[in-house]
């Protein structure tokens, strides 16, 4: 039941020896979710020790380099591994070429089937659903169109209270009503409210992926009382102007946007070529948004069960 | 008036964690030739302080994907660091559409002139000359058009021996006679024999790049005399079917036409994913070539100035 972001690179555009380019895995329950694939991210993968094979699907925020070269690589690995199972890829309208040319020039031994979900809502939309998590892409304010993420546990099945149980003597069909959440009605008329007999197991997790990102009014609303924001943050403050001009994002604007929307904590990332010191990227995130963390390569956020009862 | 190889990566096909696939780094009088373009190549160069852009060309042997994913990416960074002096890529013709494709795609603010200049030889030819080094490309026998690479010296102008400078008073022309390979033949009959009088300053080197190949005859012959051969090796003597298969060599192989080419050193490299030990490989190569090497990431192959006299 695990809910654990790893993230495998944080550099942007300007490649550097010591950073990976952006690329991050959610695991959901043991499902596994790669968001973006800078150039390397099997190395990457290798190194954290996250198995390639359990990839469910991708999401793709939009089609500059540092978030997709790594991409082409990987599916020719899946296909030596002989993956069989199909492959989605969530991604903007325009990846479809970058899709068409691998599968016409590196297509080969391919075998397993890749499709190709093309984003282009306004507003938050449902892309993908489980029994157990749904996804939902939304746009960003970025030089080319983009999209961010947000995975989000699902309601679980309540649970009937062990005093309850030991009172009343249930039906099956009764026990199936509590947990759906409905009050069970006897036919004597005893009433035994859903409300009194059961609680949520757990408090359902979740997760928001923001890269790359001009601030906009919409987007803390769109992620409101997320467990676990990731927003990039390519500058420092002192150079707001740069990320304006570029479509991105500084150390407050991120905080700024967690700070909105209730986030429990913040994940940076996506720093520029010139930092040397990622530990400036946290203090200011800090300033205004405490539970801020600059993330390394390599680091890994858990969002730990809450059990209920 | 260095003559160095660096190793950049020694993974074939299938990615490893700990090396990078096949990128090679020639340094001749500190020009720099890059061969093959292995995902992360650029991480590699900065590994190993190659600056990125004092490359001056770059020769591609195959369009396979080991050899290739990290291309997009450089090409991508020259941009951002705004190269401006064209770069010119030697390739098989089926390169032409992933360049295009690249410049469609991600050739804003690429302002440097990329050229491609297809290769299709059936025999050795030189494909780019400067002053002081040659290069020729020939076909290989691999499952998809591929090319090797000879870098050769030129012969440089000779010197005029200390004592004979000392014996008698040229003049300019007669020195410049002299250092082009003529005799000197003067109004009194007196002749001053170019072989007796000029020594050559030192021994031009050569480097080989095959990568990747099955063995065929003419192979040794065109690598004839070469100061070091680098050979694919992707397999161990034992999986020779599995090699002949897939078009690859083995150690035994790639030694045997160092033996035959009458080269000075061997190296190998772009080992089958199963290979967990190298010296494995140097053993076998050494079994018939005793200067092998199975080279690792990393590894440089400095080829030292001979000088005459």
């Amino acid at each position: 039941m695990d809910f654990k972001l790893t993230v495998a690179g944080t550099a942007s555009a300007m490649p550097v020896p010591e950073r990976s380019q952006s690329a991050q895995v959610l695991s959901v329950h043991g499902r596994l979710f790669l968001l973006d694939c800078g150039e390397g991210v099997q190395k990457q993968l290798q190194r954290y020790r996250i198995p390639l094979m359990r990839i469910d699907s991708l999401f793709i925020s939009h089609i500059h380099g540092d978030h997709v070269f790594g991409l082409l690589p990987l599916l020719s690995t899946m296909g030596m591994l002989r993956r069989g199972q199909p492959l989605n890829i969530y991604a903007p309208a325009n990846f479809g070429p970058i899709l068409k040319f691998f599968l016409s020039y590196y297509g080969e031994g391919v075998d397993f089937e890749i499709r190709h979900i093309p984003l282009k809502m306004k507003e938050p939309e449902v892309v993908y659903e489980t029994k157990s998590v749904q996804v939902s892409a939304f746009p960003l304010n970025h030089k080319i169109e983009t999209f961010g993420f947000l995975f989000r546990e699902k309601e679980p099945q309540l649970n009937v209270r062990k005093d309850v149980l030991e009172r009343y003597t249930f039906t099956l069909t009764e026990i199936g009503s509590l947990k759906r959440g409905e009050d069970v009605v006897r036919e004597d008329g005893t009433v035994i409210p859903c409300s009194a007999a059961t609680y949520r197991p757990y408090e359902p997790r979740s997760f928001a992926y923001c890269s790359d990102t001009a601030p906009f009014p919409e987007l803390a609303q769109w992620v409101k009382g997320v467990d676990l924001l990731y927003h990039e943050a390519t500058y420092l403050d002192a150079l707001a102007d740069q990320a304006a001009q570029r479509h991105h994002s500084t150390t407050l604007q991120a905080a700024r946007c967690a700070l909105e929307a209730g986030a429990k904590k913040l994940v940076v990332g996506h720093y520029s070529s010139r930092c040397t010191d990622r530990q400036a990227y946290e203090q200011e995130c800090r300033t205004l948004f405490p539970n801020s963390f600059a993330a390394d390569d390599g680091d890994v956020f858990d969002i730990p069960l809450v059990r209920g009862e």
